[in-house]
């Protein structure tokens, strides 16, 4: 379905980096949910460039509902959310159009689309087109909480720098929920983003690693084969720029672990099943088992970077060099956070609304 | 969409490890791909348990195609590859159905399906069902070759020892196509096999990673977002049983790189484009770039241990031991290996037949 | 997606007239749905040629329910149901082959297919893949009598002749329940299958209007754009072999209507609102009201006629002329009911599972 | 999917009768499509109220392409299409808004959306939202042309009156084009147009039959069982608000036919397979043969009338009367027209792309 995704509910995505607006469509919401618009531009605002360590692009975010709101809940209709594009510099780009940036979509658009895509900061292929994920993604998020599910990202390692781990995680959840650099231990993350800016200074970028928890999700959701929760959220995660790798639980540390270690042990705790370890994320057999779900992305050093590159002009279909100039993220690691959490609140909330209906999200 | 995958080629599983037969329908292939009984045979071997390290349940997998196959030839029209199950042992699950085996689907199954879920050996759980994949798989893997398009897998770790790495991936992808424990170097696979026997006299089992090559994929094909070809594949390389990570070219390693030495500088070879190196593993942006697409799965360790193990009987709610008996794998990353390849062919033919047309694979 | 159909419970169907089996996989039905093979028989029975006006050609319809169900019921994974094609005549259609029956696929299935159809008894365009619908639809159906949702259809036309009106509702699809020819009115039946014969002694053929009536059905359930109820039901509906056209309430009859006597007035009988007339059968911007659902659909008369014909040989290119023998039906009208009250309840189970969730039709 | 059609070219709408904004996303279109914006202005004038037999209330459908389009012409991602609400007095609604307006969706949307519906103006279920299906329904009207493909519809029958057979499909077609009452015999137009006043200054509203043809569509495209053309076709029909039958071909005038009628004997005319006559609207199996393609729909009357009328307080939960007041049409079938041709342009583009790939409707 290319750009739309969800099976119950739904969520478009259009736009491009230097079009006229970009935005979301949600389809199948629980009519009543409440939509904040506040909260949304606070979510909005983790995701926009920010501090010593982002572009110098900054967008307003001044997003517009334009459907499927009425005073202030949900009507079950469309809900479609704007957000004009107006700090746009084309001509940054257009000067290099020809020559592909190593690590962007530049060169695989240009093949795909038969040379009509726009080219323009990457066009639909933009970070920026997150900025509509974000937004339908918070409406999502504060319906969840309202059921007692709640999701949290923290920036696991970066430029070979780790935070701390999760102790207490309905905790550090909630000291994660608006921090801008979203990390568990702030020392950590000082270091981090030294790191990142001594990248910068090279001309360089940086990627890492971002861990998500999510509690309170009821057992039992899932299905058995093709629309597995890993299945269904990798989908989506894969699908935010620059994830190349998605692991659930212990993950690739699996490959290291004996049958007898990795089991999670499990035992009635009053009336609810919970297992000793955790090393299944939550998930058997593709369906949730009551306990937190976990899952770590990796995310890859922005590729635009400020050092002579080797690429190909594919207009003149010659050699060439590439030295980029403009505005960019050494990292993006921590704007991709709420990214993240927008996607997850997205698949949980089609899911939850597949297994028990479509008034799952009623509120008073 | 539960149990059926794609959007131009369908694929529809079904069936439960002590049902009466399980199977496939696969719908939307172009008509006239060759459907060579023998070679899907071949590849059922290669998941079959077989020699020192695997079950003793050994099923012949004899297979029956139904329908959609005239002449040797696809019809276009759906075709359903049934498969019986004949060597089952119930009686050996009904004793210990109310223990959750740890790191099973028997709890969750349970709580997602009301207590009607057959239980007998996992049921619609267990491995056993990716015969029906493979099946299916095998007839796209052909068709794909066709094209020039090759898939190849081998066993990367497995109990802490790696392979060799690919060097001439065509060649490597050839070496390994008919092997029962595929390995690039077959004094790392003895050692693995050693250890997997090691971990089997504990009682014990071992997990593993598998890395598949796909080459000849031609440039230009994917999207942008939702259905990139890293949430296409991941989506159902995650519905492959005991797969809880994935990652593409230098997957969770980019965490530790900086952009100049992620990106992958471009060249032309002649006509076409290549990168220097291959770090975002063949996509960027989602689409196909031309270069080799490849990427990693963890296989966990088998959760059916001997040892005794800590858990929940569910029927009558408390807190339990458990010590299974029977017919169990030590590892299953060997078989595994043909199931990942069968879904990659299974997702590259729907991507492909979606792009170019319902005639993309006709043959004469 | 081809033949596969729904959102929440899908239905897959395959096979081919002349093939080994036909069949269908269920997916996503509530756990513990009661799966009664001998009502499903008595469904299949329904569809069965018969007495004096159908085809020679007599299935057994021996089906098998090989996944899916356990202790007669539905486990919550695929039910794969499959019937096999025993009385087989293929020499009876091969000498013809090359000669396009009017009013056959015959002729457009070899262009799709390039020519790789299986032409055997029409092959996949058969009535025959119906049985699969038929057994399906037979588990849905008794499901939702469960909830109160009663499903009736009845001959309204025939050959010229009308069958009685609806009056009570609940009694007429009572009545229709088990009739091998299902009219209200037994003497225009008698006309019919009169009228039926003499178009047979010609070597002709006949068509017909079946109505269908839906009660019990809740109110609010569809969607107001493209998944409306009728959008949703006409889908499935032509989906049917030889249904032409389907009208819902007073149909084409509101082109002389207008709206004064359109709209159907609303009152409040105790705590439910009704409708005083019931022109737009039970459904308003496509959501049911809480009214009847009904709906009409002509069925076609039989392609397969025994008068020469002028037709296309599209192997040799050239015109020729067709005289069919063999085995027929000079009506399928009575046959075509139970269809459509299997593609109706399967639809309706979809659409009630979507709105409120995956236990909807659950039974102790 | 609700409120996305398609598969491989997919259309989402969403919007209110008196929202901010309403408009469409147009997914998977083949890159370099062209996007004329003035020839989408015209297609708008179409279907917006006009001269005296329309409602008084004219939105100026100033639309804006927000994204996907590119120096005029599609880029291949989400074209999206805003058009401003700017006309909207809501206060003529919210008046009544506890009394159900019988034949419209008030009640069934209240059910549904459990009183968080925008009421205003019959919100989403407003034929305001057909602006967006017609904006984009031009784009691929027009990409349709270009391959040859032609839509065109006229009023076959209204208030009782009837307007000419076509004889030259082509050039009728040709003729309705741009025509704001499109009959073929203006004469029979006028007295539609009488008629249609004469229930106007009764406070009442008629309704009627639109029949469309399709010329030059490829024979070989469609599916045989759920997503044949009819299937298609009929689905998204169904979404168009007041249609509430379709039939193709002969449709209900099957019944009455005996097969050797019925049945389109079939000729080589040079290389090409014809019919004599075309019973079957162009549809052998769900699959086109290559002659015209050719369907009816009803129209049911304008719901909005002036006439005192029975119905529900449904807040209240009491009996009630309404009189309404404000602006309405006596008759839409008209204005309805561009929105049936739309729709057909809309899931034709979205067939052809998936039997003949991305790239079908390439422009130099």
């Amino acid at each position: 379905m290319k750009n739309t995704f969800g099976n119950n509910v739904t969520f478009t995505i259009f736009g491009e980096s230097h079009g006229e607006e970009i935005g979301a469509v949600i389809d199948g919401m629980t009519p009543g949910v409440t939509v904040d618009e506040e909260y949304i531009a606070s979510r909005l605002a983790l995701r926009r460039p920010s501090g010593r360590i982002s572009t110098a692009r900054v967008e307003e975010d001044k997003f517009r509902i334009v459907s499927g709101v009425f005073n202030g809940r949900a009507t079950g209709t469309p809900i479609t959310i704007l957000i004009p594009n107006t700090n746009t510099k084309s001509g940054d780009y257009a000067r290099t159009r020809a020559l592909a940036r190593p690590g962007h979509a530049d060169y695989t658009a240009h093949v795909k689309y038969n040379g009509f895509e726009d080219y323009r900061g990457g066009g639909h292929f933009s970070g920026r087109i997150t900025a509509g994920i974000v937004a339908a993604g918070a409406i999502a998020e504060s319906a969840l909480a309202k059921k007692g599910i709640k999701i949290g990202t923290h920036i696991k390692r970066c430029a070979g720098i780790d935070d701390a781990q999760f102790t207490d995680i309905e905790k550090g959840i909630d000291i994660l929920h608006d921090k801008m650099f979203p990390v568990l231990d702030d020392a950590m993350g000082e270091k981090m983003q030294e790191a990142i800016l001594a990248a910068a200074s090279d001309g360089d970028s940086v990627g890492g690693i971002l861990e998500t928890y999510v509690t309170g999700f009821p057992a039992g959701v899932g299905e058995p084969m093709f629309d597995s929760i890993e299945s269904e959220l990798s989908h989506i995660l894969f699908s935010v720029p620059a994830v190349k790798g998605v692991e659930f639980g212990a993950g690739f540390g699996f490959a290291d672990l004996r049958g007898s270690e990795a089991n999670d042990p499990m035992r009635y705790e009053g009336d609810k099943v919970v297992t000793l370890t955790n090393n299944n994320g939550g998930i058997n057999g593709g369906i949730s088992n009551g306990m937190p779900i976990y899952f770590k992305c990796v995310i890859k050093p922005t590729p635009s970077i400020f050092k002579k590159q080797e690429t190909v002009d594919f207009i003149n279909k010659e050699n060439g060099e590439l030295e980029l100039q403009g505005r960019h993220d050494p990292a993006i690691i921590h704007r991709a956070r709420i990214v993240i959490d927008s996607v997850t609140a997205m698949v949980l909330m089609d899911m939850l609304t597949g297994r028990y209906g479509a008034d799952y999200f009623a509120e008073d």
